[in-house]
């Protein structure tokens, strides 16, 4: 772990802690996390990573539950900027990375506005590793070339893109925090024109209470998910590679 | 790592090496290194990873170069197949992650077909960590809520994607093998209608031999790109996003 080049201050690593389970982490996020004296951390992580750091080191948690912020993000920036200004050496920990929907990037700009040493560690991100889990790759030579990844759960509650191009692409949907938005998803898209019998699944993740995957098509797969009880978060996939199981070596005529 | 539940066929992993150092594996990754008794690797990966294999382990290298294919892609399968029915606990170590243009999936797939016990360990993708090695967040809260990854190269030498489709998409558009098509690539995007004023960047790998971060313009990245001695593999960034910098607090008016 580097330390702050500026004297007195110290530097804060937003790292990503990838998505399940605690060995997805980056040997680099692990070796932040064993030296750090601070840990400020999210929910959907794995509790364990906590086992690693130093003895001493202070841990907060400023979890933001879906619906209810325990911690805003205002007071979040404001305790990272005060722990590095006291000269501690700061991890902020976020699952999956902190770059896809993560606020790592504002809160990185946060502390370079004050003059702060901040580095950022990848983490496994949720939309291409939750998929793997269930078998599915999020790209596959000849069937799907592109993968788009977008927000259900969006900043002004619009959606972040228009879904009369979203149904026009011809490669692999993900849609994470899409959970409360999926029926209407696939409504729109279907709407859109995209074919309503294109294969999609419903993944929860690997820290979920009751991990489920489903799979259906985009026609079914909102009803299927209501009759299941299935908490967020989940990530959604649409496109030809849902129907794919990898694991289970079936193919289920993915084209 | 798993042994085989096969009695008498050794298992694979397919593992992601991540992007650039190795300190980006994940702990996942570096168990079943630790642990194979044969590694089968490609280009694009910190070779110090090789030093984490247990001394006799066997190293085989599978390494595609642009252009010219040293092992190809059967020949590879064939290996993997080969090892595993001697019994050998295997690593397939590729560059970032294998479900993401790795061409992981059918790997995985030959490898199930002879029921031979085979598991994916994701590995940190270059389309969103060399972005942010450059500074440059793939999403950012109201200015970018979506990522779509798109290959430059492709199995046909068709696009991935319809231009006049990605030309409308708001988010982040993120080319990965791109480099040769780059001018093809700018020109029809502003073709089909995208400001040719919309921050652009190319951005080399962590493993480049001459790492560059350019940035500019959908209009003048390719020439920017052409007057430098840019060399494969790079990430094409397009979007608000590219004009970001992160490390440096450059904010550069990226509305």
């Amino acid at each position: 772990m580097c330390r702050s080049k500026n004297k007195g201050k110290g530097c804060v690593y937003i790292v990503g802690a990838g998505c399940g389970k605690a060995d997805l982490i980056t040997l680099r996020g692990l070796n932040c996390l064993k030296e750090c004296e601070v840990v400020i951390y999210d929910d959907l992580i794995d509790v364990r990573l906590l086992d690693y750091v130093m003895p001493g080191t202070e841990k907060i948690y400023v979890g933001k539950r879906r619906g209810r912020h325990s911690v805003s993000q205002e007071e979040i920036c404001k305790l990272l900027i005060e722990k590095a200004l006291q000269g501690k050496n700061v991890v902020r920990l976020k699952g999956g990375d902190p770059f896809v929907f993560g606020r790592g990037g504002e809160e990185m700009l946060e502390l370079k506005k004050r003059g702060i040493d901040c580095e950022e560690v990848p983490g496994i991100t949720s939309a291409i590793a939750i998929p793997a889990e269930a078998g599915i790759p999020v790209t596959y030579r000849k069937i799907s070339r592109s993968v788009h990844i977008i927000t259900g759960h969006t900043a002004e509650d619009k959606a972040a893109e228009d879904f009369g191009v979203l149904a026009k692409l011809k490669g692999t949907l993900v849609f994470l925090m899409g959970l409360d938005k999926l029926e209407e998803i696939t409504d729109a898209l279907i709407a859109e024109g995209k074919d309503w019998n294109t294969p999609a699944a419903v993944i929860s993740g690997g820290n979920a209470v009751n991990p489920v995957i489903l799979r259906g098509t985009l026609k079914d797969i909102s009803e299927k998910t209501k009759k299941k009880s299935v908490q967020s978060p989940v990530v959604i996939v649409i496109g030809k590679v849902a129907a794919m199981d990898l694991q289970n070596y079936h193919y289920m005529a993915a084209r």
